[in-house]
């Protein structure tokens, strides 16, 4: 299977990644043997405020890869759910040229119910994306929340994508997401207060000197007039050049792999624990005895985590 | 100790909720002797986009709970690091007024390191507040995210705070917020576009029928200027009032009881996965492995597993 994926078989991609995101037991197994393929995509984590524009960015971006000729994948992590699907639909619909196109594979991924575990899953496709092939691997997050930062994190590149005047600034400061910045863009840059908004990222940026010596450009862009989009391409090639030269490239991709470990394993212990409780099960039953006050959670986790280890 | 706590003692609350974000092994015991003291307080979550104007809104909901003679605390929970400190100094300095209020409580949240379990522990802060006797607990997200999410559905009552002209209406919509909302607010509602947006929600809205048969209010307000909070209260009022009568009332309350099982489950989980296997300690060197590929990361997480479980 992996040997076809590998020779481009699109279809076949789709459905292994159906595999893991359903959490078939034979996903684990595959993605095992894509693990020593890996390596060779570069990894681009995109996120940012809603209505900053990134899906039109990471269209532009995909364009931009393949007339240089890379192959690229894209996964759009989106939350939403069926009852408010049209926006997914949205973003299908924007990228529908890419479909036609053998070079370029686009995939949105949705949440799971209440499970959790989108960031462990996108990180299992990304791992067998990298192992497809692909030069290219951009992760967009709709959402700008804890849990997208965790997801952008995995990435060995992180954009992050900021609009000029965003109303409070220090507001989008505060959403954790300077510093997991590797480079910084101001789309819609012909909009007012663009000067400002640089003005205040560089002023952020400056509080921080980061251990690997790599200092986050900001780059301007208006992705739906494609303005800019080569610089941003050229930030991210300096920055790739950086981490895979110098003395010490480990110290640019361990924070990632320490990130996806534990995404992963985060994931991986809550599915086992309720798999083997059958804490999902018997959920309703002990969320009404949590509501008639016959028995506090704490003890009810307590009693199910006795089940699951010694 | 939970006796002075709900005697009001504010010095000694505190300390209680910094041993719950330390993970204090007496923290748990003392959470399951508060949980039958649990049930009084109207628990409200309030999300929305970064500059929606939360702060603002939450700092006036506060005063006019005040006014109306109930005790109030305030959870604001931001995943800022040290390095955007100053963000959340900001708040702090913004809710000062409240400071010397004994029948007021403020105080922010951040993420603990790369652990996760910011919902969990917002959860059990919740509870303590709850058993502490407050009447009302407001807890506010600062970015708008999956896991922002979680956290809100936690609370019996979810706020969702939008702006007129969002740019991309669409994309907010699609952060998965609209389907948790039991109360949208339109603030900064002198501004243009407050029509348009408010159509678009109720155009959302109107694509779902709730199976508790509410329909959410779209309240318009102007935090800054104190207009619209009285409706906001009223609106929160009403579906308080519903939320208590009628023939089930446990319909409206299970959700948010189940969704509190699974994140303090999720959390404990990984917890005692962590300290029972030594995952976290070899977290760098199995990175390392990872990175020189001597090893892939799901061999190396069932190694542990099965260390962890049976």
């Amino acid at each position: 299977m992996l040997e076809l994926i590998r020779n481009g078989d699109r279809r076949l991609l789709a459905k292994a990644i159906s595999r893991i995101e359903n959490g078939s037991p034979d996903a684990v197994d595959l993605l095992k043997q894509a693990f020593p393929l890996t390596g060779h995509a570069c990894v681009i984590g995109i996120t940012g405020s809603p209505g900053a524009g990134k899906s039109s960015l990471v269209d532009r971006l995909t364009e931009h890869v393949r007339r240089r000729g890379h192959t690229v994948a894209v996964v759009a992590v989106d939350p939403s759910s069926p009852f408010t699907g049209g926006a997914i639909l949205g973003d299908r619909v924007r990228m529908q040229r890419h479909a036609t196109d053998p070079g370029a594979f686009i995939r949105s991924m949705a949440t799971r119910g209440n499970m959790g575990g989108l960031s462990a899953t996108t990180a299992d496709v990304v791992l067998l994306l990298d192992a497809a092939g692909f030069d290219f691997i951009l992760v967009e997050t709709v959402g700008v929340g804890q849990d997208e930062v965790d997801i952008v994190k995995t990435a060995r590149i992180c954009v992050v994508v900021l609009v000029p005047g965003m109303g409070d600034d220090i507001q989008a400061i505060k959403a954790g997401i300077m510093e997991i910045g590797d480079i910084f863009v101001i789309n819609k840059s012909d909009r007012d207060g663009v000067i400002k908004t640089e003005q205040e990222i560089r002023a952020i940026l400056a509080m921080n000197t980061r251990a690997d010596g790599w200092e986050p450009p900001v780059v301007k862009t208006v992705a739906i007039r494609d303005e800019g989009i080569d610089s941003l391409f050229a930030a991210i090639a300096d920055l790739r050049q950086q981490q895979a030269s110098g003395r010490d490239p480990g110290r640019f991709a361990l924070p990632a792999a320490r990130e996806k470990l534990l995404q992963l394993s985060r994931d991986r212990v809550f599915q086992e624990f309720l798999r083997r409780t059958g804490f999902e099960e018997q959920l309703d039953a002990l969320a009404q005895k949590v509501l008639d006050k016959s028995a506090d959670p704490y003890s009810i986790i307590d009693t199910f985590l006795s089940k699951f280890g010694r």
